[in-house]
């Protein structure tokens, strides 16, 4: 007997109790919300956050939602276009490796204009959120790889039905209803990974937060949508080429997989992350400075030769994909997390291209994508080694404690102190624009 | 060498010459308008329609664009959205062989609402919007069959290049924001079969409208798209499975495929036309009344038999599915053409019911899609036979007259005549409520 995903969804987006939640998946929410705001508050100067705003602005929608870099509110739909887009302009958003997407910009914009719109409470809000960043996490996993590498963008297919999710539960939908939001979101779900590297990208994460709103809202007015749209012959999957692993949602709403989402602490490509960690671990743990390394040996699985591997980068944006230079950017106190690091000029430093020039890449075939092995040696003959596996997740307190220092590199040390407070006490939805 | 499809249809939208379209193409085109308008009017107050509207008039929106069936104008991107939806709400809109899609309704709402957010002239909103169902015709030729059988929604994906076409156009934009466009529409074109039989079909075509606005809009303002986003790797037509006939292309701006567009004549399923255009041949050539037939027989291709063949329906809705009871009807001189001739009582009136049981439908294997043949055999002993092929088009006085007077019968005729003569003459963009 073949199970029926889509109820289940809609079953636990209605009837799950936010009492029930358990703490630790309520901390690691308020994580990805401040992470969230953070990325969205430093993003919204971006070229593409200017095009996108201005478009819907100058529809004159009217509306309690708060619109990041916007005076005035709009209505649902555009504010969650928007923002969504922001929020993943800089690729600095939280990501999750069970379908390699990014969860949270497909469906917290689509969670905060709802919950302002409908004058929801801010714990309503965050479980609203939760809720649609686990079936965004949970529906990829169903999805799986084929759709991914066939060149569907599954942060923003997958995302459409955890924007859904979230938007229904704000708009206090039955489970029929429900059904009916996550049927349209099956119509609605698209973009191509043929986007990556334009603004494309992420207005992806715009159009998956505002279709989950709009179909919620089409739900909520009585609209007849395929029963199914998701499962059903000439739905979502079969035309998406999704494997429908069902396995995908056992134990909804008992577990919480978002938990192990991750949050970026480098302001550049994610294939560096596992090193930069690496030789923060090293810097942490030994006293040396950048003139006493003789060699770096980093290694890594060989895939990402192709992705961030430029040798001598000539630009700040081509610094975000080098791992000779981000190594000695890191190793000479430069801080990875911010956006302002990566500059033209740090690539020209003479100390800084002695000592990339001091860096080797090495691969190794059966290396796991998370993992990267550092080893230095000293000139006086010292090595230090030190491996990362981003999969391997400190606890929620270094977590914490990263992703609120990320937030203070960003917005500085006095709003994100703020910000915490509120995401933190669950006390107001201004968050965005505090 | 493989053809720049992207290009060559960039370079159509822009470069192409008003003064230079063939009087057949532009005459073409004025009576898909009429059929448009006449098709959206009659399901401004479908339940989808009241849906879709009142979700994006209670935004708030403000703009020159008519909806169908508002007082008051609204923004180009709601505006298309609603309008496309309603178009299609009673699936009476025109369509064309080529690709099995309809171009109007994903076209024109585009065209539309940008020619009257831009002031453009009837003359320039009538280009558009003939160039935009071009694009709609040859891409859903490009993509091809593959696609549809898979299962998506070809009128939707098509019609979204399609609407970015005529929405560029308007727009003015450039070769190469044109092509930004495109890109844009390849991450935006989604919509799947198995919304068929729900509001989900129309409000595909409403999708698709609103989504070629978006692109250009967006393009206008120096969005950067991926270059190519329908043919490059990972982009619209790997994710999506289309052919890719770049044949389907050729002589672009020479002839215009849009030419045998076809438009419903009878208010049911497009499966009992064939039928019900030969039946009033008969009629038409023959003089006899309905107590003088003896017998009918209707032979058609076998897969009509799962699609319109209910013997003894007992609703409107179960009628437009029935070769026997429209054929009753259709000698009875019910208007095959009104909405309102399909009813429950009509089902169950003894004349008719009598009338229908004398009527057979037979199949036959190698006959093709587009034809029916019938023959009737009166009580005297006469036989009387006809044959229709829907794809061959009468000349353009005919198609007019029938156009005209499936207009006049959803309308009225004053409405009609008045609505005729402003999209005849290009005189005004007042023509959705007039």
């Amino acid at each position: 007997m073949t199970r029926d995903i889509s109820a289940e969804i809609a079953r636990f987006v209605v009837t799950c109790d936010g009492a029930s939640v358990p703490q630790s998946a309520r901390d690691v929410m308020k994580l990805s919300l401040l992470d969230w705001v953070a990325v969205t508050r430093a993003g919204q100067a971006e070229p593409v956050a200017e095009i996108v705003r201005s478009m819907v602005a100058e529809e004159g929608s009217t509306g309690p939602c708060t619109v990041a870099g916007l005076e005035h509110g709009l209505a649902p739909r555009g504010a969650a276009l928007i923002n969504g887009t922001i929020s993943h302009a800089l690729d600095y958003d939280d990501t999750h490796f069970i379908y390699l997407g990014h969860p949270s910009v497909a469906v917290v914009p689509a969670a905060l204009a709802l919950a302002e719109a409908e004058g929801a409470r801010a714990s309503e809000f965050l479980e609203a959120a939760l809720i649609g960043v686990e079936i965004a996490c949970r529906m990829g996993d169903w999805i799986g790889g084929a759709h991914y590498r066939k060149g569907f963008h599954i942060t923003a297919t997958a995302g459409s039905f955890g924007a859904a999710a979230a938007a229904s539960r704000l708009l206090k939908l039955n489970e029929a209803q429900t059904l009916t939001a996550l049927s349209i979101a099956a119509s609605r779900a698209a973009g191509v990974r043929a986007q990556f590297g334009s603004m494309g990208k992420p207005y992806h994460a715009g159009m998956a937060a505002s279709s989950g709103v709009e179909a919620a809202m089409l739900a909520a007015r009585g609209f007849v949508a395929a029963d199914r749209g998701l499962e059903a012959p000439q739905g979502f999957a079969e035309t998406h080429d999704a494997a429908g692993h069902d396995a995908a949602f056992d134990d909804l709403g008992q577990r919480y997989v978002f938990e192990t989402v991750q949050h970026k602490f480098h302001a550049c490509c994610h294939g560096l992350h596992a090193a930069l960690e690496a030789l923060t671990e090293l810097k942490s743990a030994h006293s040396f400075s950048p003139d006493m390394v003789e060699a770096v040996t980093i290694t890594v699985q060989p895939r990402y030769l192709t992705v961030c591997n430029l040798p001598a980068p000539r630009s700040g944006l081509e610094a975000k994909f080098s791992y000779r230079l981000t190594t000695a950017m890191a190793l000479s106190g430069h801080d990875t997390a911010r956006l302002d690091s990566y500059t033209d000029a740090v690539c020209s430093d003479p100390g800084m291209t002695s000592l990339r020039d001091r860096v080797r890449v090495k691969t190794e075939e059966g290396m796991v994508g998370t993992v990267a092995q550092v080893e230095i040696v000293l000139k006086n003959g010292d090595r230090l080694s030190a491996q990362h596996d981003l999969a391997h997740l400190p606890d929620l307190t270094t977590r914490r404690a990263k992703v609120r220092a990320k937030a203070s590199s960003l917005l500085g040390e006095v709003a994100e102190a703020s910000l915490w407070s509120t995401i933190s006490g669950e006390t107001s939805l201004a968050i965005l624009n505090g």
